[in-house]
């Protein structure tokens, strides 16, 4: 763990938490916690959580200080205080930025010496450019944002307030960011699309990509993961959208609010994914097609036409052992012709059992 | 869009780039184009294209000045100027370049201050390497060639006459690149191969990869790929290559001259992969294996086995409902005896028919 | 090839080679090595392997100095020595790690210029951090250990003695990475995991991710790779890991000791990878699930459940002409309807058999 119980220091009492998160407390408001941890492992000064009812069976060897628990599950007295709430996980979600926020050094202002800004470049009085970061000509660093050590800001690029910019990310020239966003370190967007026609004799010849990325608030860009500017249109990616690491983003795609990528994924360009959908790790998205809102991809999944209808879909071939599948991969390559051989014996057994028809 | 109108001035005169770029100009040659938009959202100053005659309805809304339409399509009056090409696509590719460059800042010389660039590096009076860049002892940098912030050139690497490394991408010793080739952001070219062997216990034990990366000219290598050096031999990517982002290609690997790979493919060690070939999206290609010229391989398959027959392959499980597929995934686990079933029942079928053979 | 004969001078007699790495020496102890060649190109001062007792036709047509065969290959006089090996591919991954070694510029030391290194972190003596390398607050460098040009290592982070950062890798606060091992370029460790809650709107809530990082001894994590932070428990690599290029492990991931992951690989949040497993290039890792030691897992397969028996195990979607392939991906979208029409033959053929039993 990086971060000590100093941070925190007395820690965060119980009565203040629900007076600020909600939920039912019971027991000593007066309790203090200083960090999470996981049930089993749990101390005097920890706080924990039940994500679900039926697992209550967990509680009874943790010594954590504080349980938030599911509404059904009875306060149990051996903890010093327990909250119950609707959603436990959330919960925790929310405690976790708080407590983490105690205990987080005080925000820098300025820039580091080592630095590089443009002199047209207009960096907010309270945001912070680190080490050998490198923001170019006209572009705009907002309120409270953080630009990391190594980082690349292009000409013209917009930083919302309060977003930060982790260590080597880069932001290339004309791209908008929004508020409260993080790019994980090594997180590129903007580079070009990939675009080139083929010439008389094959070779491909480049395309300008004079579109950008517009991405709103509170997104999350994983570490490594690329998003390329539009051709001619911008690539865009709405409020809330989530993206974990190594997921490649093509020119033109746009992804509606609140979706989640999961690690490794590929979309290719043109793409439009809804809202509130969750892609699992390691999909493929055929470019120029549609994903409605609330979609799941099962991972690993290759999605080559749109899916209209909301829902649970999945496309991967199951794991087995080395010998069983290459008996039924084999098998697979004649899959069609096996299908028409069963065709065909239902039509004699239907002949046989049917003699008045012509038999073959 | 990142670009304004102001870089292309008074814009291109159609009559121009006719002469320049060919195709049969109907209207006023005197025309002037800032730059492309798409059909439908094209204003004055703009120019559009038609890739597909198929597609001529979309002409009629367009606002552009000048639209660039496949042969066949007759000439509207209602646009100022058209351009009849045999591939509007490639077309249109040409010319956005040539718009982009007339709207580009002026190319800088020079190194800028931060950079750290070894005496014994040989840099092009007219190159550029800017701020915070690094490069290395014996290192040689062309004629234009552009070194963007924070990149790497290794000791003896050699980067050609007006190729961009943009910002963040990392070329290791020895490494050559050839001539206007652009690595993308955070692309990674000459980190050591995956080479071990286990030792009498199952540790891996490092192969030293003294090979290196031979890099043609006109490449693309996209934003955080990774091309690995060679054990021996060298890794070596032919002229006109163009690779997309988050692609792993391995040591020793061979790419062909034009062949493209979409984002995410990964290539395993001493594969040799044909020229003019495409490789779709998320494709894994073994090792050891060779693929034909002139191959399609649809996204998200797996080459396991060579391909000597050009053509287009495929191998991706469709997608489905979740609970279909989960039922036919169930059934795949079992494809071989299935088969062996629709084997015994077509033996019994032919035994009753013919009773004349051994009936079991 | 990036390394000239220079480095090590007049190269090694294989009598030394042989007094440090075992074999059985025939021929001259005099004669001097000073790289490895493959058979087919190696020259005066080559040295070169055969790998397998079957491929011995392929020394006919060396020129090499020194050849590595098995011990069951009977030495070819014509060359000037042969050292016999238990494992000849083993003897060069050791061989080929001392010959670089003779050819490597002397380590440096200290920090260059440019490096930003906080006043509380320790740096060893013997190491040496780059130009543009930024060490943050008490930040611990191992003996010997090289932290490369632009990289970054976070506010406690620990990196042991002798362990390479190469260009651009990232090491977040708080991670501690092992001796002896190898970050290659653009490599993050320690990005926060992909944690986050849905709300009561279905707008993600982040989790503070405040877990870290433990690597062991050993291990090599490749270029562009990333390796998250756990959430409250940490991610743990165990000694002589090696990971390939471009590869997602996702919090709380745990990896036994000599696995190997090969390029493209993603591992979702809190699976248990077992010691000396090889994952092949590709696959995709569900989330909370184990794989036992000493597992095969194929090339792009996903593995969905625990693998609880060690074996081989793959799960590919078989390439195939497109056309061949489409009609059998459109067949299999319907396999469990097809099992069932089989299912039902058999038992119309076993009425038929048996009148005595109910006919339908």
């Amino acid at each position: 763990m990086s971060q000590g119980p100093s941070g925190a220091g007395q820690g965060l009492p119980v009565g203040d938490i629900v007076s600020r998160l909600g939920g039912t407390l019971h027991g000593d408001a007066s309790v203090r916690v200083l960090r999470f941890a996981p049930l089993e492992r749990a101390q005097s000064g920890d706080v924990a959580f039940l994500a679900r009812a039926e697992h209550s069976r967990q509680l009874e060897h943790s010594h954590a200080s504080c349980v938030i628990v599911p509404q059904g599950v009875v306060p149990d007295a051996r903890f010093a205080a327990v909250i119950q709430a609707r959603d436990p996980y959330l919960y925790y979600a929310r405690l976790s930025q708080w407590l983490q926020q105690l205990d987080a050094p005080e925000a820098m202002r300025g820039r580091h010496a080592t630095a590089v800004v443009h002199d047209s470049a207009r960096v907010a009085n309270d945001a912070y450019v680190d080490a050998c970061a490198v923001i170019e000509r006209d572009a705009v660093i907002g309120a409270r944002a953080h630009v990391g050590a190594g980082c690349f800001v292009g000409a013209g690029a917009v930083i919302g307030a309060d977003t930060r910019l982790l260590p080597r990310s880069v932001v290339m020239h004309g791209c908008r960011i929004g508020e409260r966003c993080t790019l994980h370190p090594g997180a590129v967007v903007g580079a070009d699309g990939f675009g080139w026609a083929r010439d008389e004799h094959g070779a491909g010849v480049r395309i300008a990509q004079t579109g950008s990325v517009v991405i709103g608030d509170d997104v999350d860009i994983g570490a490594n993961t690329t998003v390329d500017r539009g051709a001619l249109d911008d690539t865009r990616i709405a409020d809330g959208v989530k993206i974990d690491n190594l997921v490649q983003v093509a020119h033109n795609v746009q992804i509606g609010a609140h979706t989640a990528l999961a690690g490794c994924v590929g979309i290719a360009g043109s793409a439009r994914i809804g809202a509130y959908c969750f892609i699992g790790g390691g999909v493929g998205i055929a470019g120029h097609l549609e994903i409605a809102d609330r979609t799941v991809i099962g991972g690993m999944s290759l999605v080559s036409r749109s899916v209209r209808q909301p829902g649970h879909y999945t496309g991967a071939f199951p794991l087995d052992r080395h010998e069983n599948w290459s008996a039924n991969a084999a098998a697979l390559r004649h899959l069609a012709e096996l299908r028409d051989r069963i065709r065909r014996l239902e039509s004699r057994l239907e002949s046989q059992n049917n003699p008045a028809h012509d038999k073959p």
